[in-house]
């Protein structure tokens, strides 16, 4: 709140809700610094949850310079950014259902933020807290053109790669992330590279492509056979698959290169592919560690060496830092 | 141009100025996309510049959104950007003089835009186009506390050290990189590490901390004896510091090691510091080619691994586009 007063914003909560329950706040609305009202939680007592509702509180309001936040993974919530945006709301999200659904919705959201000139943030939908959208957006617009895009954009998969070796198998490096808490609760659904083919769409939208996202093209980490068994026969005939990556490993290994699960965006064949790839190991993305993110653009202006984000590109607090942020860069 | 109408961007040129000739443009502007008038040198016909006179031709145009870009190295011009930004003219400038002078006239710079509201943007004193400076207020302003900043900020400095091996002896590096242009005149200028000392006064203050020029402890490269000798002495020379340097380099690399040329900001101590380092080979400092800048953050939320950012960080292309994403920002 001191920064906020530094910098001139006035920040008021005029609505909260999580998936059952909403708080519509009165005119006026409650300052940010005022933690009551934010740290007593949604409970039986408030309204049910009712997005018409909720958005009809915000646009009725008159309140100049309104933010929409969405920190869900809701596949219904992004149809509403258009109407929001139509009336000049601006939209901050995480949530990478927003723009990596069909390339029409997505333009149609783009269009009403372009048309209303309504801030539309989606900085975390890739990366969480690291500058890799908003990057990208100033090369784009200061009329650079993007050439090649490649990237590490799980921190899972980064993970369970860095911690794989010839003392580890590949089954107790993923058994391991899944103790950690950096799987979810069916590891298959990180190895199935799916979150990581939305965050690639994202990025190839961004850059210009008009892709969707059945032209990603994944390289299947697993076997097709496994992805049938129950959770529970997967977990325990997961060192099945030792051998087949134990043989991807040290053919890598005898090259002096390193195994890992990477992107590529080739925006001049209009292409974006994701899988299992290797590297000698002096090159950058052999350096990262835990959870770690890498993005390299390879554009007009850095032909000759890319420009590089790195760093921690998962978690809730960087990733809440990072909606933050860009609310903050509406405020100013 | 056709970006910048998608943008709903309509950039008009009002005056442009060298050190020695200016143009002053009537109300309605020149289009940026006439490019008439902008490949048209100034020349002998064009009025001697004044910069009052200049300046009075902003402030009393009355138009909505003026930006002020000085693009020079000049010590006067930036004495004037606290008179723009308190009429609410927004500055943008890559002349690391503007605010690597005393902290107090930093300060008033700081105050005078926040106070208007005005946008004051330097991203490419630091960095050239890359995300250095954005990124380090993104994370200040929205709550992060940096903890620890540590980086190579020299293009020329890097090329040196990325260029002396066993086989190269550091004087040859030294004139390798002056062949290319890489180099000051006189190469003192680069070696002497004030140009990096500024750019680092830049990030502790964008960080925080109330230091003056003189606070950077720098650990000079050169025995102070060669920087009185005059130019030609001091590359004819240059062979005589080649023992002292590939003592240094040997010794690095028997401990597996390179030499680097590296800055450190450590907040919580409030020191700045730069000079000869060495890191382990794996160290991802250790991974940069060619003129390549690299920026490190650690914060109270980029604790255990930083938030970096690399790539090319010198260069007239690459610095325009800089200045020019930070224009088309203002406008957005």
């Amino acid at each position: 709140p001191k920064a906020l007063a530094d910098m001139g914003v006035d920040l008021q909560i005029r609505g909260l809700a999580n998936s059952r329950r909403m708080k519509l706040i009165a005119p006026g609305g409650v300052d940010i610094s005022s933690s009551i009202s934010l740290s007593e939680p949604l409970s039986e007592a408030h309204p049910v949850f009712n997005a018409a509702e909720f958005v009809n509180h915000i646009l009725t309001s008159n309140v100049p310079n309104c933010v929409f936040v969405d920190c869900t993974a809701s596949e219904d919530l992004p149809k509403l950014y258009s109407t929001l945006l139509e009336r000049s709301i601006a939209v901050v999200t995480p949530n990478k259902r927003s723009i990596s659904g069909s390339y029409s919705s997505y333009q149609s959201v783009k269009n009403a933020a372009r048309r209303r000139r309504a801030p539309f943030l989606h900085e975390t939908c890739v990366g969480a807290g690291l500058p890799v959208l908003s990057t990208l957006t100033d090369l784009v617009k200061s009329g650079d053109h993007v050439l090649q895009i490649e990237a590490i954009l799980s921190g899972t998969l980064s993970y369970i790669f860095n911690t794989f070796s010839a003392e580890i198998s590949f089954s107790e490096a993923v058994l391991a992330a899944k103790k950690l808490g950096l799987t979810e609760p069916d590891p298959r659904d990180d190895l199935s590279g799916l979150d990581v083919a939305r965050k690639v769409l994202i990025l190839a939208r961004e850059a210009g492509l008009d892709l969707e996202l059945s032209q990603v093209s994944i390289d299947p980490l697993l076997p097709n056979e496994s992805l049938t068994w129950p959770l529970e026969q997967f977990l325990s005939r997961l060192p099945e698959l030792d051998a087949l990556f134990e043989d991807k490993r040290a053919s890598a290994s005898d090259n002096d290169e390193r195994l890992f699960f990477g992107a590529a965006i080739d925006c001049v064949k209009k292409t974006a592919c994701i899988g299992l790839r290797s590297v000698a190991l002096d090159h950058p993305f052999c350096a990262l560690r835990g959870s770690d993110n890498i993005v390299a653009f390879t554009t007009r202006r850095y032909a000759a060496q890319p420009l590089v984000v790195k760093g921690p590109g998962a978690g809730a607090e960087v990733t809440a830092a990072g909606v933050f942020a860009d609310i903050i860069r509406i405020a100013r």
